[in-house]
């Protein structure tokens, strides 16, 4: 199986000003998970790496640059799923670590459990020897400032941001991983769809995986991931999967959002009903990735790894 | 449409000196949620009743007579779902309140979220004036005696017990609920399938609703409720969906469990791979419940409500 990696740097709207950011940090993140891939690494670690790079990246809502709750604080969600035998650890309403989605990843091979929420998983991380990151550190200023335009009434379109990974690897193995600091302003304590199984992610080595970007609450209603799992087992492409599912979603609950899915022969899709999503895969040594609706750039992964070097 | 509700009081190892208190309690909750259905009431408030009966009740684990968590706290989740139009509201990891669905419906009527976890689900609580109920007063002797011999190395089969119920009203809307302390000695923090939108439980009037109960980590790799839907979604009944769910649970990740399902036509199932599930249902005036495979009594609503005056 050649191996294939698909990122999203989240579904929404993307300021102008923030457009080259985001395509060069979901270019870097899928060129890390790829390199990972090509040494034959696992699609568990390569969709686990690609994500952590999004989360050290201050332009996604993630790790570092997350959104901040009614109080101005930093709650992350965070969701892993190996497809081979349909493991999974997340965390939920984690504060003070730089990358939840190492945390979920510990929950999933070192608990008996699934999903560790708030203090709890606070004490695991403590357990598991992560470094304590000042909640500050993780505020950068342009979530500082749409929180406080928030408070004074201002309403943005909040599910900026939230990022993932899906990939397969050279022995069939699905994965998926998503992270997100949430909705701006939310309620302490609001979980979201990213760290619900099925909702922000599923992945099966039966069919493929999913991971989802967009209004929480509606991907929740729908349980996105899952459902585009189930459209892939009924035959659909992984892009007529997604489309059917985005589709569902905004009929039935009026909810926006992206997916970037996989199936077990290795097609993929990244597909949104928002105005943008910034996305980007590898596969047959070809980087593909782009922001609009029908804007594709391609380039060979040697050329963009040589202009990695250069401009990261 | 004739109003229907499922219950069940949880799948596992039922003690044989338990099982008349978990009988009792099962009948009693459906009977309450029958009630609120012949007058009019919605599928919603019905299941609400019906688990907040069982909350109440010390017989099942949840609500007061929760299992115990790693440092002897109780912690629950809880979720409720109107099959109209797919909202839900849910609450995981929640200490000190008697009754976690009625903080999981006030999610869900009174925020624009779906979950709230920990810390802030108990700053909702307050906000709410929900009165906080000292948490020893939700520890039982059972709850307490099983967590002890736990932590000394005896190892019980510990997902016995958590509650839910599916129901239909007279204008055709289906619901689901289901409320938890979760597994016995589990890590502080650890959430379960039941606050998990699809895993716990799920309801959508297009097709049904179903309640799940078992190795809560199990049912949320398969996602569990929205998998029996989907099953339904195909042509199944709630039974030969139930039963083709249940067993791809056990043969694909090793797990056991029980369910009660409805579908939009009143057709109904509880079924179960445990040993036991302690199950009751109203319909047509009838009630039904039992304990065992196999097990099934059959009373008059009018005779069952006429003893329990008298038995309860």
């Amino acid at each position: 199986m050649k191996p294939v990696i698909v990122v999203h740097g989240g579904a929404g709207r993307i300021f102008k000003e923030r457009e080259q950011g985001s395509r060069d940090g979901v270019v870097r993140a899928a060129l890390r998970g790829y390199g990972i891939l090509k040494q034959g690494g696992s699609a568990l670690d390569a969709v686990e790496e690609a994500v952590r790079s999004m989360e050290d990246d201050p332009h996604f809502n993630a790790g570092c640059g997350s959104l901040l709750n009614e109080k101005g604080e930093v709650e992350m969600d965070a969701i892993i799923m190996d497809g081979k035998n349909l493991d999974s650890g997340a965390v939920s309403a984690v504060k003070c670590i730089a990358n939840p989605i190492k945390l979920a990843r510990l929950v999933m091979e070192k608990t008996k459990h699934m999903l560790l929420t708030d203090h709890g998983a606070h004490l695991f991380a403590q357990a598991m020897g992560i470094p304590e990151t000042p909640g500050e550190k993780l505020i950068t200023e342009r979530s500082w400032e749409r929180w406080k335009k928030n408070l004074e009434g201002l309403q943005f379109q909040d599910y900026l941001g939230t990022v993932g990974a899906v990939a397969i690897d050279s022995e069939g193995n699905v994965a998926c991983a998503t992270s997100t600091g949430g909705l701006s302003n939310k309620l302490v304590g609001r979980v979201g769809d990213t760290a619900c199984i099925g909702s922000g992610g599923y992945a099966d080595n039966h069919s493929g995986a999913s991971s989802t970007t967009g209004h929480g609450e509606s991907i929740m209603k729908v349980v996105l991931a899952r459902l585009i799992l189930y459209h892939m087992e009924q035959g659909m492409s992984p892009e007529m999967a997604a489309d059917t599912a985005l589709d569902y979603m905004k009929t039935r609950v009026g909810g926006l959002g992206g997916v970037v899915v996989i199936n077990s022969s290795g097609e993929w899709a990244a597909r949104f009903s928002t105005k943008q999503m910034s996305w980007a895969t590898v596969k047959d040594g070809q980087l593909h990735y782009g922001i609009y609706a029908g804007e594709r750039h391609t380039k060979s992964v040697d050329e963009a790894l040589a202009s990695e070097s250069g401009g990261f």
